[in-house]
């Protein structure tokens, strides 16, 4: 007989309904990033919270998250308002709380999807197939990095071997490991894998944060559940650097050329 | 001697502060689209309540604008929380309601600049100079776009005479008309005068509109300033269609090759 033990992802982004209305939830060490816990993570929780809300209609189509202060390791609160419900899209304004102070806010938009045209007017990057590339080894003073499996092709985040480089891009396979089937949760922490590309493009560790994330979920749930635990290719680049503050543009895709997601972030750095 | 009379713009994002801390508005004829008012002025005007704001610290940093449910011709009022003030950054939760009624939410960064690295990872689109192109003459039908004067140099909003398209990109020179020194809130504007990509692709007017907007803010005050009435150069595309959404990045240049702002929206259609 096996004792059925749940992945430290749904351990991580586990929430307890509370009487009044909010959602009770507890930083996982197994998640923990060097100050704090993996912003993707929190933007997973934040959107599970607005999921398993009672007047929440259809799928996640976008997510905004500001990283509003340090998030401390233990307990916090998150709030999920419907903002205003129409007859496709639902629109929430979301904030977590530690002792009453403003953590995180976000903004979610659901809503339902049905047939229509669809094309796509990027392309996935090249890629060699994930089983031809070794996982890199990732390092121990990161610790969610663990919980996933990363195989580089292009802009590896152990940024100081490769020296600066005058192209900010990563792409990598990457899943979570032990392995755990997609849903939108998890390919909302995905979308956050990146090291700050301002470490890539100087070659060095430099203090550098997420400010505010936004994901456009392109896939519905079943495309979502058909990904099972395969890797998704993922990439990510600057488009500017500047005055302290950098944008990140990211894709993800499946294997078979799906675009699951887009995302987009503004991160400060010093440098 | 001559009258000061304000731009149109400046009449269409005024806000008088309430003694209960909130900013009331009215919508602009002016600044109508075909169904309430143009998404980029409602934009603008979240921004200026936070600009406002006696508690306002820095410049805008990134701003995300969700379009909750149709806003109607007639005043509006807007509230400006800031939910967390950091050394250099502060975080912002706006609403804008009518009778009570969320219309739109938005959150919003501000902060700091400072002197960091900095480098520019994409390049301008290719576009003869402004002077060298026609403006276009704007519909009757659409109100908003008789204030702006706009020189396309790939993919016009006039869709039925192209037929249906294979790439969604639009770009043009575009500046307020008459012109009007750029200035953060006009560029917020600006980063929303793209008729939805899915025209273009399909070559006709279909139901659509924006879900969500987010923009990111690379110019500072100065480098806005410094831009004067002259036109900036302006591209979108759409990355992904499908299932009653599409996306749309965009990117918003001086003539001298800065880039001032890039933008993401999520679009709902129906075709």
């Amino acid at each position: 007989m096996t004792a059925t033990v749940s992945h430290p992802f749904d351990q991580a982004v586990h929430l307890t309904p509370e009487p009044d209305g909010t959602f009770g939830g507890q930083t996982s060490q197994d998640y923990a990033n060097m100050v704090g816990p993996f912003g993707g993570v929190t933007a997973a929780t934040l959107l599970r919270a607005v999921s398993r809300h009672p007047q929440r209609l259809g799928e996640p189509l976008s997510l905004t998250v500001n990283y509003a202060s340090p998030i401390g390791d233990g307990p916090f609160v998150i709030t999920a308002d419907p903002a205003q419900t129409n007859r496709s899209t639902q629109h929430w304004i979301v904030t977590m709380t530690q002792d009453g102070v403003v953590k995180t806010t976000a903004t979610a938009v659901f809503g339902t999807r049905r047939d229509t045209f669809a094309a796509t007017e990027i392309a996935p990057p090249r890629a060699p197939e994930a089983r031809t590339i070794a996982p890199q080894e990732t390092p121990e003073f990161i610790p969610w990095m663990r919980n996933y499996e990363m195989r580089f092709t292009a802009g590896s985040f152990d940024v100081a071997p490769s020296g600066p480089a005058n192209d900010s891009t990563t792409t990598l396979w990457v899943r979570d490991a032990p392995p755990r089937s997609l849903d939108h949760f998890s390919l909302t922490a995905i979308s956050d894998v990146f090291v700050p590309r301002i470490m890539l493009r100087l070659g060095r560790v430099v203090p550098a944060g997420t400010v505010s994330l936004s994901i456009y979920f392109h896939a519905d749930a079943a495309t979502v559940v058909e990904q099972g635990d395969e890797p998704v290719l993922a990439t990510a680049r600057s488009q500017h650097f500047g005055a302290g503050f950098a944008d990140q543009a990211a894709q993800l895709w499946t294997g078979a050329g799906t675009l699951l997601a887009t995302s987009h972030q503004l991160v400060y750095f010093k440098a």
